[in-house]
Parts: structure tokens; sequence; C-alpha cells
């Protein structure tokens, strides 16, 4: 119970098993895709801001601004805020695009933020820098780090259960309770202590799998299952939707390993041949660099075909899986 | 914003100002209320110890067995579990007392002890012990701690948000919003925040009840408001209740404070003194020891007038109120 984490030593040298790198073939995706990816961040960024800004201040309570301080340099200026925008556009599939929807996509990112705040902290991953900036514990002290992820966290129920998300209690109650079976123990951070432990765990692919989908894969999940149910998709709607969430989020992880063997250090922003210099086992060590641009291939077919009864109107979620899987940074 | 927290010196010596300590007269409490107190304990032990426990490890996801033993540890086998009884006792008072009760306060439990094993982590108090045991960071290690804590606060919210717990979606998200409140930025997080900052903080009046009804007072009000919430009070039953969970959070810390000037420290089983060691205001040493024995007595005769109307039913929650104010230990 008591035995030290991270005692593990690398278990082989980095990027030596793929080299040479073949070079994947992708298709550009149109300018219109970028857009809109841009201009539902933009949202994101202008009422997280909001949120996190002058409606608390307006409050009667007394806030403390440190902590306001912190958990604004988490949670705003950065990120592709592709979680959002799964959701936003798993609702817009089912024609409801309102504020309602911006704020549920706002909770699912603070609670993305909340994770990477303490995934940074010294005693888990160590991290100075994020999305180029220092990293909170860095920018403020550990404290204020811990208690700013705390608040994060506190603060996407406080947004989700509020009626001005949405008047259905119903979908409130169940968007939270959705939300707190994908982030904490049987979840998210589950998969962080799963992840930590690290060479502690085998290497086995159905672990590998269980940990993935539980360290990434079940937010990406809520994402698109939360966007169905704010739009009112029926049963069918939701399990296709369901199914598309664990695609992308499949797709994510396994494009993320990929670019830690074969992606350029420089457009990524950040050190690659970590995972195996960390001894992490990952599908592209185990099955190699082939096998997992295939089965992106297959994911991105997957998706097409899940997407297939909603004609046009899913073109920005279809892209938006090719993106996830093709995606170089 | 960069400043370091914690700068401050201790700025009078201990325990000084109150010599000679007055013995305040205190009435004995009926046994049967020290029985109802250690029932209640009883009984939120064995439920989260099923809820912590068997219902987990079933689950068919895969859970980290360390991550449930710190969670473990830092849930079960200690503590008089004030704020579930509390829950318990005012939906009682309102003729509920069933599982879903008894889950909501072990969801206000598992906030209660998230909030303590980041508070006792190295960044922040640095304790290493906690209800005679190890804190969770020394038993286990930081990372285990953070993310413990992290999953306590996020399986509160599953347990509030589960239909199991109540039928009512209205009931369950004004449940969830008000424990986000209660225990966010504008509450419990924010108050340890400005604990933190210690001494850079003003000590007047104010402040002092401002940061203490965020960092104690605000879950305790959750209690009872909880509870009036679950037994299906109306409107002037829940105002009562709120009103009575002011005061019993107003109790709390100000017994707590007087605790800690003219306290036994072996029968606290921790040492006093602490808050004039650390420079930390309170109201005890703004007024003294007689004014705040004079405003527990003052906030136990508000107590009882509040409960007036409920009659003998309202016994236990009279006898706790008396319980909180004169508490020795």
């Amino acid at each position: 119970m008591t035995a030290p984490l991270l005692s593990g030593t690398p278990n082989c040298s980095p990027c030596t098993l793929f080299d040479p790198v073949p070079t994947p073939v992708t298709r550009e995706l149109p300018a219109s895709f970028a857009e809109s990816l841009a201009a539902a961040a933009a949202r994101v960024e202008v009422m997280l801001d909001t949120l996190l800004g002058e409606q608390l201040l307006a409050d009667e309570v007394a806030r403390p601004g440190r902590l306001i301080a912190a958990m604004r340099h988490a949670a705003l200026g950065g990120g592709k805020r592709l979680r959002p925008f799964l959701l936003i556009e798993a609702a817009r599939l089912f024609g409801r695009d309102d504020e309602g929807v911006l704020r549920a996509a706002c909770a699912l990112e603070c609670v993305h933020c909340y994770s990477l705040v303490h995934d940074d902290l010294p005693a888990m991953d160590d991290d100075d820098i994020r999305r180029g900036r220092p990293t909170v514990h860095r920018a403020f002290d550990e404290a204020t780090a811990i208690l700013a992820g705390d608040a994060l966290l506190t603060f996407a129920f406080d947004l989700l259960a509020d009626p001005a998300t949405d008047e259905d209690a119903d979908l409130r109650a169940g968007l939270t309770l959705d939300i707190a079976r994908a982030s904490g123990l049987g979840g998210m951070v589950g998969g962080q202590m799963l992840d930590l432990l690290g060479s502690a765990v085998s290497s086995e692919e159905a672990d590998i799998r269980c940990l993935q989908s539980m360290k990434t894969g079940a937010l990406i999940r809520f994402a698109t299952r939360a966007g169905a149910r704010m739009g009112g998709g029926g049963d069918k709607d939701l399990a296709s939707l369901t199914r598309f969430g664990e695609i992308a989020g499949l797709a994510f992880q396994l494009a993320d390993d990929l670019l830690d063997v074969i992606g350029d250090a420089d457009a990524l922003g950040k050190a690659t041949g970590k995972d195996a210099a960390l001894g992490k086992a990952t599908l592209v060590e185990l099955h190699g660099v082939e096998w997992t641009q295939d089965t992106l291939s297959g994911l991105v077919a997957e998706a097409d075909a899940l997407l297939e009864p909603y004609g046009e109107r899913a073109d920005i979620l279809r892209q938006t899986a090719r993106f996830i899987a093709e995606r170089r940074s």
C-alpha cells in the first residue's frame, strides 16, 4: 500500500523502434472547419472569461482574488478547446446552439483544466510549462494550484446544476451524474492514478486501453453524449453520439501516442519520445506505426458510418474525427 | 500576485491573553443524545464502507485499488460525523429517514473528508496526523492524496445526482448546486485560500467572520438546508433550518477557537494555542473568552427559539446546538 510511486526506470530507449518514420497521407480539411473550431474556442473563451470574471466579482460573497486569478490562469488563454467543441457540435447536430450549451461546454472545460493543474503539480508530473506559459503552481504556488483545481472542479458542477444551463432538472442532474462518473474514480482520476502507477501496471493491450479510456476517453465521450442530450436527441441518437465520442477518444489517444513517436517536437511544442523514456506502454509501441495509422483510418470510417443518417448536418463532426485522427500538433 | 504564502511570523506569543481561564457552566446533555450521535456516525460509517467498497469493486470498470484504499483511509474510521448528523436530523424533523438521506449525508461527508486530505498536504497545512492516524499523503504519498481528494469530491456529486438518492430530479439538481456553492470558490475552498493567505488579510471582525463562514460555516449550513429540503419542508422551514445551520456553523467555529485558547490539549488530542502561534486572528482573540461564551449562549438560545415551532420533535437538533457550543474536544 505504501510502495513509492514512479519507482520504475525507463525500460527501453526512446524512439528506436519506429525508424524510419513513414509519412501518412493527409487530406486537407476544409478551411471552414478550422474557422468553426476557432470560432467555438473564441466563444468558450469569452464565456469562461465572464463566468470566472465579472460574474464572480459582482456576487455579494467575498472572493479571494488570488484564487480567482489562479483559476483564470488555468482556464483562460489557450488550448484548442476540443472537448467543448465536441459538446457544442453534438448539440448543434440536433438543432440546439444557445447559451445553455455554451455553459455546459465551459463546465466540461473547467474539469479538463482542473485536471491539467493537478497533473502538473510537483507531486504528479512536475511540469513547469503548459501551453507556453508557466503552470499554475509555478505562476502562483502549490497550495494555490491545488485549491484552484479544486475550485474549478467544483465550479463545473455549479454550472451544470444551475437552472441557467437548462430548465429541465432531469437533464441537469443527468449531466452532473454523467460528468462525475466520467471524471472520478472510474474515469479520469482513476486513469491518472493508473498512469502514475506506471510500470507497476501491466503492458497488456486490454490494460492500456482501459487506462486510456479512463484517463482521456471518458471526458471526450461525455462531450458528445452531453451534446446529444442537450440537443434533445433520442435513445438511438444518444447511442450513436456516445459511440462517436468513444471513437474520438480512442483516435485522440492513438494520435497522441503516434505524435510522441513520429511527431515534430517543434510543431508540437513539447518533447517527443517521452512515453518511451518514461517506460509508458502505448498501443503504438505494442503494434507499431502502420497498425496505428490503419486503426486511425478505421476509426474515422466508423465515425463516418455512425454519422451517415445525419447527412450534411454532421459534416463538422465528421471533419472533427478526421482532425483528431490526423492532427500533427 | 506571486508573493509567497504564509510568509507572516507569529505576531503574539501563544495563550497569554486569556489566563486565568474561567470554567464555563455546562449542563449535562442527555445520554440519549450521545447515543443518537453515535448511532448516526455508525450508519454513516457502514454506508460509506459500502459505497467505497463492494459497490465500487463490483462495477465492471477497472478501479485502481491504491486510489480506493486512499479514499477509504480518508473517509472511514473516524470523526464525529457532525455534518452528516445535522443533515440526517434536519430531514428527520420533517419525518424522512431513509437510505436516500443517508446517501446525501455520505456525499456531504465525502466533501468534508476531501477538504481534510487536501488541507493536510505539505503545500498546505503539512499535517502528519489526522484523527490519530497518518494523514493520507503520509500513509500513501502526495500524488495519491491529491487524487484521492479529487475522487472523493467528484464522488460526492455522483452520489447527490444519482436517482438512488432521490427520485425528484429538481431536488437532486438543487442539492448539487447548493453543495457546489457551499464548497467552492465562494465557500469552503475560498475560505481555505483566505486562511492560507493568513496574515496578509485583515484582522477586522467582518473579515474574520467572512473567512469562517466560508471555510467552515458554508458546509454546515448546507447540512441543515439539505436535510430540510430532503424532508420536504416548506419555504419557512427551509429559512429556519438555513438559519439554524448558520448558527451551528458560527457556534462550531467559536467553540473551536475557544478550545484553542482554553482547551485541554490531552482531551482535544491536538496542541492548543495553535491559532495564536500562527498569528491567526479569531473572534476569541478580538473579544475575549467571556464575550465568546456569552455569544455562544446567545446562539444556543436563538437556535432554541428557531426550533420552538417544532416542539419535542426538534429535541435532538436543540441538543446538537448545545453540544456544538459546549463541546470540550
